[in-house]
Formats: structure tokens, C-alpha cells, sequence
């Protein structure tokens, strides 16, 4: 019997989380919910909250209380409200967490999750690559530890033999390429917020499927993956292979390499967390290589996506370098769905964002033990500064990746 | 330190695997050798004994004796000549053993071998397909165990979990469908020994090129995996992988698929079994999957490869039904390779063989604790009968794949 709380319940991983939840686990036998929290989907949680009955169901948009609040009337279930109480339930004690909160709000419910000595299955990147090692090493003293769901570091961990890691060669993740693999960087000038949003494999959300298109998803996992199985940069290469049925793989310096295999489906990855340290048989689609019939693999293209790049510079610089990479790409990306600025301006200003933070020194080097407060405050600071240069960024939006290189 | 022997040093696998000791172990340190046994090269068998020193060199063809001894002549290393002696040194106990002798020659040395409780890296697949579980548990037994060398069993042992047995869905072997790959039953009537002897990706000896041409060699390992991990044949698929990167797959009811991949380097899996249970770090070539760039997977041809079917038939059969499709094989593979029969002919006498056995009721049933005088039998009885059809079978070579239906 576990007790388990789901952070972002709403989102896509959140709801296949639930999904598996029910196929494969029995209530009030193999598990108990203790927190359901979700951001604003009012509707939802409530509905969520009504069937799975958790101890406590928390929504952060204050904005939505009152419909909530309403929704859950008579249920009998502890209901809270904004993101002190997401925080809060997080750190309630349970014995596994699904951390699916998007973005940087999902920073602080991580850290207090990985605090209560649970198996947290992350599925929130940002909290890894603004917290690195530090998170780790968080869950590993409270007894727990971090589970990835990302397909790419769920596939390293279950080939990564720890036992052999002086014999690991390189770590190869690998990456659709998104829905612009192989335009050049002219092409990439004009495109837009819908184009970007059409994911040849995944179906996922706005902010993580522009990241794809950008190649910034890869870029962030890249630092992910760097922290979470304690490898160097030079040890972690990125493959481009479009059909995303190789989720990824560890090269060992005896000539095997292993990989993990499956069906573009994030059941998958959450499943194997779910039931970790055992595997846990459901519905799953299986794996028809015959159908397919064809993987393929090619180098990424730096030039004309340059967030990965910038991604391995931010991990290599150290420090809070990959706060600034995050919160910079955020705001672009925002900026970008909300049409405000094109699709080469994200790494432009993600690439003077970071610039600017080294020539300010903003407390960097390469000590990794950052706390939550100092993070937040390089994530504010950044976000500030791109909010300062928000006209320039606007104005200079029509000329394609020079935002602020001439603001 | 550990005391190895190698049953067929001076193969191809035998002289990678001094080659991989020679390169990663210290001799006197990490390593003694106690045997090094050959079928007939007294010059290579020479040659390596006064390099590698053991304490044994054996060689079992009686004819190369007086060849052999002169060259050992003043070495002070013991020598010893025919089959007895190598079945004598395969006993002498031992940490790690190579079994890498070619054919049915390789059932009494390995048996021998297995019950010494070493470590028997498994490299002749007769041995494992006649005596079958029977083999596994001799070695378990005493202390021991069997560890696969081919690169398809190899690649299914790294990826292997125990533990979760029960949520395997499917053992994937892969196959590189051999020089023939794509044709037509009706192309293959006339196919030369020198045509099937081109294998596209693995340099091996003529036997085992002939039975990947013909998907024999597919077949043999179909019912090795189904003995070596305790599998029922129809959780066992076969996939023409015609890259040979991708070596073998595990499917798990989870939705993950494992895979080990590596270039078609025989050297990868010796290492594995050499190391194990760590690897070691050697000069193996890297995976470039960029520069393979496509991976391609298809169903097999069964109908064009009846080699196959066969090799399932017999697995379903139980019994010493292997026994017969590989004596079948051994003996047809060899009159292909004399320029005798047509290649039609090898899967045709096969499957008449079969069902002659069959019809004989030849000790069969699914009693799989087989003795090794018991598997002799059935492989004398089974090339005795070939003998005598010999001549039918000559006879019939220009109708191709009719041999024994009419006969």
C-alpha cells in the first residue's frame, strides 16, 4: 500500500498518470491519493478529485476558487487554493509523487516533494536543470530518490548500469528533430505558432512542444541528464532520430550499447515509475518494428537550432547558468505562442539573456548546492531583465534572431 | 585470477577471444591458462601455445599428430592428440571456459565443461540444441553457469531482467537474412556454394555462413533461446534485421522494448562473457548509428526459408527432435559445401528427416533430461539414415527441395 500525491494532475502526464493508476492499481489496496494539484483547470481537478478521492485537492490559480469551490461542495475532501498550497501538499509525506507541474512553478512543490524521502517521478525539467545535483542529492538524504518520466532519461535508466559507469562511454539521447528537422536557419525566419505546435510523434503541451521545434526540450534534458546520471557534457551526445522508437541509449566502452524501445506514448515512461523498482504489465501498445520498418539517425543541426548549443554552454558554464537558459526560454516561448515575437528570436535572446548574466557574474561558478531562494531570484532576475527589453524584443521581431544583439 | 581453457582456439571466435585476453588481462595477474584444444591446425594450435603458454594443447585430429608434436617439440607444455583428449581437458577444472568447438564435435567437451562449474562462455550452439535445458542445469548444478556467445543470445542476456521474467512478453531475435535475403523460393534452386558463403555483415566460418543463408543458423538459435532463458516458442519472434546492429531485443508487457546494439564484431560479445559479470573496457570500435544513418526491420520469408519453420517444429516437437534437424543440417550443410546438392535440398532432407523421426517415434516426448549417449544415438541414427538416402539424394539434387518426398 503507497501513498501517493500527483503534482499538475490536469496536464497530459498528470491525467496518463491517473490513467495507469486506475488499469493497473487497486484503491484502498494498492494505494491511497493523499494530494491531487493542478493549475487551473478548475473542472477537471474537481472531476478528478470526485472519482479518485484524495485527502486534498489544491488548485493554484486563485483566480478559479470560487468554481472549485463550488464543484467540490458536499465532497468531504480538504480543498486549498494557490501556490503555497501546491507547495504545501507537496510536502505532505507520501511514498511516490508524479511531479508534472510545468515550468518553473513547478520549482518549489519539486523541492518539498524530494524532501519527504518519496520516489518522486519527475516529469517537471526545469526543476532538475535549475536545482542540478542539489535536487538529488535532496531526495537521496530524505531516503527517496528521483525517477525520470522524460521518455529520453527513463530509457538511459533503465539500460544504465550503475555498477558499470567507469565503462560507460557516452550517454546518446535522442530527439525527434520536431516538426522544422532539416529546414535551415533562413527557413526558420518566418514560421509560425502553428506550425510549431504540429509534433510529427508526441502529443504533449504548447510550452514543451516549441520546445521541441527548438530543439530547447533537448537542450534542457541534455543539462537533465547531465545531473541526473552524473556524467559530463563531453560524455552526453544528442542523435536526431525522427520516429522516436529509440528513446535513447548508453554506449558502454566494451562495444555494447543499450537501448530502450517503445511506442511514442508517455504511459510508457510514467508506468515504468509507477511500479519502479518492478516493472508494471498494462495495456500497452506493443512495439511493431516490421511496421515501422525504418529508424533513422542523423547529426542535430546547431546552426539552425541553436538551443543546443546554448543548452551545453549553460551546463558547462555551471552555476546558475541553466536558471537563466530556462527562464529566458520561457518568456520567449510565451512570447512566441502569444505571437509577439518570430520562432529566431527565442534562441537570440535565450544566447544575450545568458551573455548578459556572465558579464554580470551573477553568482556563478560552478558550485551546484543552489537553494531555492538564490534560483528564484536568477529567474526573476532574468525574467525582469526580457520584460525591460520586451519593446526592443518586439520591435526588432521582424528581423529574425537580432533581437538583442541590437537592442 | 582465473584459470581458463579455450575448446577451439584457433576459430574464429578462439583467436578473438586470446586476441580480447591478450589485449585487456595480465597473464600471471588476471589470468592462467590451463587448455588450449583445435580440431586440425597444428600449425595456428602451435603457434598459440608457445605464445600463450597452458598447461594443455590439445588437438583432435590424430592425423596432424606428428605435425603437431614436432612443432611443441622442447616446450615443456603437455600435449595430447584425438577427441578423448579434448573431452579430458574440457573437464579439467577451471574458472572460465571458451566452448567454441564448430558442430556436433563440441557436445562431449561441453558437457564435460559444464560440469566442471565454471563459467562456460558458449559459443557451439550444437551443444546447447540437442541437450537443451538438461545442459543449463548440469551447469547450475555445479556451481556454474552458461553464458551465450552469440551475438543474438548476448545481446537478449544484457537485457535480460530476471526478475521480471513474468512480465516478458517477447524474445526478439534479430537476423541479418544472410546473402540471400529478398529472394524468392523458385531463386534459390540454383544459388552456388560461393554465393551463400558471401554473408553481408559477419565474417565467420563456412558452416555457420551456409546456416545463415539458409536461416538454419536463425533456427538453431530460435531453440538455444528457448532453452538458454526458460522461454516457450511462441514468446520467441524472429526479425530480419539486415544491419546487424540491433542484435537481439526483449519486449516487456510495460511497453519497453531493450535492445543491445554494436558494430557486427564478434569481439563484443566475447568480451561481455569474458568480463562478465562486469565489462571490460577494450579498443572496441565505436556505434555510429549517424553513419549507418537507417536501420531497417522486416518479417521473414519462411516460405523461401523453411529453415526456420523447421527449427520451430522441432523446439514444439521437444524431445531429441532438435537433435535430428541439427545432425539434418550438419549433413547437408557439408554435402551443399562438397558441391553434392542443390540448396533447396538442405531444408527438404531436413524436414523428411523430421518427419522419418517422427513417424519412428525416435524416443521422443517432452522429456528434455537428455544423456549425451542418448543424443549421440539420436545424431548417428540420424546421419546413418542420410548416408544411405545419400545416394537419393544425389539423385534428386537437380529437382531441388524435392530430395526426400520423393526419394
Amino acid at each position: 500500500m503507497r501513498r501517493i500525491s500527483i503534482l499538475g494532475s490536469t496536464g497530459s502526464i498528470g491525467v496518463s498518470t491517473l490513467n495507469l493508476i486506475e488499469e493497473t492499481l487497486t484503491p484502498g489496496e494498492d494505494y491511497e491519493l493523499e494530494a491531487l494539484c493542478a493549475g487551473r483547470n478548475a473542472a477537471l481537478l474537481a472531476e478528478q478529485a470526485l472519482k479518485f478521492r484524495p485527502r486534498v485537492a489544491v488548485l493554484s490559480d486563485a483566480s478559479q476558487w470560487a468554481d472549485f469551490s463550488e464543484r467540490m461542495k458536499g465532497s468531504g475532501i480538504e480543498i486549498a487554493c494557490g501556490p503555497e498550497a501546491v507547495e504545501a501538499a507537496a510536502a505532505r509525506p507520501v511514498d511516490w509523487v508524479m511531479a508534472a507541474i510545468v515550468g518553473i512553478a513547478g520549482l518549489r512543490p519539486v523541492w518539498a516533494a524530494a524532501g519527504t524521502g518519496a520516489t518522486v517521478a519527475l516529469a517537471n525539467k526545469e526543476s532538475l536543470v535549475c536545482c542540478g545535483r542539489s535536487l538529488i542529492l535532496r531526495a537521496e538524504a530524505a531516503g527517496g530518490r528521483i525517477l525520470p518520466v522524460d521518455s529520453e532519461h527513463n530509457a538511459i535508466f533503465q539500460v544504465f548500469e550503475e555498477a558499470e559507469r567507469a565503462r560507460i562511454r557516452r550517454l546518446i539521447l535522442t530527439a525527434s528533430g520536431g516538426p522544422f528537422r532539416g529546414r535551415q536557419r533562413e527557413d526558420l525566419a518566418h514560421v509560425t505558432r502553428e506550425q510549431a505546435l504540429k509534433h510529427p510523434n508526441w502529443s504533449m503541451g504548447a510550452k514543451i512542444t516549441i520546445d521541441s521545434a527548438s530543439l530547447a526540450n533537448k537542450g534542457l534534458e541534455l543539462i537533465e541528464a547531465a545531473y541526473l546520471f552524473d556524467m559530463p557534457s563531453a560524455q552526453i551526445d544528442v542523435l536526431i532520430h525522427p520516429q522516436s522508437v529509440v528513446h535513447s541509449l548508453v554506449e558502454y566502452s566494451d562495444g555494447s550499447t543499450l537501448a530502450q524501445m517503445g511506442p511514442p506514448d508517455m504511459r510508457v515512461p510514467i508506468s515504468y515509475c509507477l511500479g519502479w523498482p518492478q516493472r508494471h504489465s498494462w495495456s500497452a501498445p506493443p512495439l511493431d518494428l516490421c511496421a515501422l520498418s525504418t529508424l533513422t539517425f542523423e547529426r542535430p543541426d546547431t546552426e539552425a537550432f541553436p538551443m543546443l548549443r546554448l543548452a551545453r554552454e549553460a551546463l558547462e558554464a555551471g552555476g546558475l547558468m541553466p536558471v537563466v537558459y530556462n527562464a529566458a526560454n520561457e518568456v520567449m516561448v510565451q512570447a512566441f505562442l502569444e505571437g509577439r515575437i518570430g520562432f529566431l528570436d527565442i534562441p537570440a535572446t535565450v544566447e544575450a539573456a545568458m551573455m548578459r548574466a556572465q558579464s554580470l557574474s551573477m553568482a556563478f561558478g560552478n558550485d551546484l548546492r543552489h537553494d531555492v531562494e538564490c534560483i528564484e531570484q536568477a529567474d526573476a532576475e532574468t525574467r525582469a531583465q526580457l520584460a525591460v527589453s520586451g519593446e526592443a524584443a518586439h520591435w526588432t521581431a521582424g528581423t529574425q534572431g537580432q533581437a538583442f544583439s541590437r537592442a
